[in-house]
């Protein structure tokens, strides 16, 4: 049964039609979907971030959810359109990588889509979120399974995957998942690491070396960067109500690492 | 009877995956429920601007409507979550005096959100949004019972209020309520002012001073700042296709001043 | 048979309440409508943004949606509400111009709304989107028929037409029907013009001189402008990863060119 939600997270912005169009194709297909914006300011082109907000999103939506990503700067040339099947629910978007972090947490598996069967005709080259993707989720939220859009296939583009990697005794490295509009880096590093007790490491990120940690932004001391047990499941490092991403200089995709104390000693 | 329709305003802002998992947790409880974006940029901690947003809107909303407000630098801490029940409708909210406004012009009784037993589980310390707002709306929305959610309280968080207080003979101060898109400054005066003729009064905003009054933009002289009633029932100071509050240097919160003409005669 | 479809496009922006206190107008006429935002962000009296956008919708929506647009800046003073019928949809809109690329490319009928019948009272000055426009919206979504809201009319403000006109022999002139959050120039020169082989037109867009062709973005050679058969049927100037729109310095409304290259021969 299929939940008829379909979420959008795009790199269209908010100021043109694009977003519009494809909920149009959407509700002419499917007029009772229900159709949920997530986020059209992911950043032109802006993969990685696409890749840590869909990944975020399916654990908290009901099964059989499409989640439409269109992140597509390869648009019209050779990169395959594909349908994921993750968590229980449906993803579609382009094969560039912008599944990644759903591939690495998840069993799935993966589907080239037939775009001679279900591509909206005449298809244009630079709008496939309109011409493929939405009519594709359109489709699969009104109950077509997924084997009729297209075959499995074994591979398809990840990105370098996320968990911390080891360095040396005591040391990892990591990555910036995200920076928050709030300014909060949440790195890559589980957030697990904080339930022990006493806290014996640092995190090194851009310019700040973080050795404080907080259990809510209210604990913190002002203006001082702490470590945090973020929402999604991983440590963060945060300033309260200040950026910690500013006070770092660090972006999306940085190396992080993670240092334990005694490795210091 | 619910009404189903859940609002949401936040200062999630719109690149990340923020607001988008408090609808995928509202979904997956209430699925049928409409969930309507109102604004999720209030400004990183805008409680002020929140204030003003939600009290705007519940006049043009149906009945048991559920409004919910997340601008919540103090989650995780002391701050209560909160559930008031105010002309007819619900408001979500942490306890930051985010509700100020509607409290203030509207009978109300407040609750204190039981989140031991409405929270999702686990519980993050950063994200009640997801976790205590969405969930309590979504179980509102379906029609469950404002009592079941938690105690009455007579105590919570209250911003001073926004009405004019008395200066001297012809003089009262009131506040910047919102400054919007277009640079209109909306204050805290009421229109019904502008009813009486002749007008025979001034307003001092910053760096304006105001004498000059229209009944709609079109009518205003070019380039001068001129007083008119606003859509929300407050005097506002506009300058026609320009922005009174770059002109004026004000911000929300700011005093104004409006001064009766006698009083400088 | 109403679709039931709302849209909306404004340049209400995305900070303040206005967009979200018409969606709860709406739902408390019809509260089944679906509305679905387009976009808030044309620019603050971006009439010709807006012209651009709406006219990309339609073809793409249900029939008998109905499109929303608010860009008002004659609000409150003698401009007509209008609700226009094309391409088995509806429109409504100010009287200002913004229909005009609807107007242009499509038959049409339009009516001069009746407020004394159909807004809210009592009707602000100020904010037509949630005083007339919202409440005709969801009165037409809910079934109720077009003739019913007014009297047709004959005249309505129709700006300059965008079709190409000629300048001399090889020569045309069109113009830029928008520059989207990618920069890529949109220009009202039709697409059909790249079926043809081969291609021996060139584009002046500012302080661009166009001669190179791209049938996908990916195609293109690095940091060099191209054309494009754009899916909204135009042809468009882009950079690969780059802002066309910032390279040649044009912006919405401005002037380019067409030239044959037998008439530089």
């Amino acid at each position: 049964m299929a939940s008829g939600i379909i979420t959008l997270t795009t790199d269209f912005g908010l100021d043109d039609h694009y977003a519009g169009v494809m909920k149009g194709v959407i509700a002419g297909i499917h007029p009772v979907a229900t159709i949920i914006d997530i986020t059209h300011e992911v950043g032109c082109y802006g993969v990685a971030k696409a890749a840590f907000v869909v990944a975020q999103l399916h654990a908290f939506y009901p099964p059989e959810t499409v989640h439409v990503v269109v992140v597509d700067p390869g648009v019209g040339g050779e990169r395959r359109p594909l349908l994921a099947e993750a968590a229980g629910q449906f993803f579609v978007a382009p094969d560039n990588g912008v599944l990644s972090q759903v591939y690495e947490r998840t069993q799935h598996q993966v589907r080239h889509i037939d775009t001679e069967r279900w591509a909206l005709r005449p298809t244009s080259k630079t709008f496939h979120g309109r011409d493929v993707f939405a009519p594709v989720a359109a489709w699969l939220a009104a109950g077509t399974a997924a084997a009729e859009f297209g075959p499995l296939v074994d591979k398809y583009v990840r990105l370098d995957r996320t968990t911390p990697t080891f360095v040396e005794a005591g040391r990892w490295r990591g990555k910036v998942l995200n920076v928050d509009r709030f300014g909060n880096i949440v790195t890559s590093f589980p957030a697990e690491l904080l339930d022990e007790s006493p806290t014996d490491f640092r995190i090194l990120a851009g310019k700040l070396e973080v050795l404080e940690t907080a259990s809510t932004y209210a604990k913190a001391s002002p203006s001082t960067a702490f470590v945090i047990a973020g929402s999604g499941g991983f440590l963060e490092i945060s300033i309260n109500q200040e950026s910690a991403a500013a006070a770092a200089g660090v972006k999306i995709g940085d190396s992080v690492e993670l240092v334990f104390s005694q490795a210091n000693g």
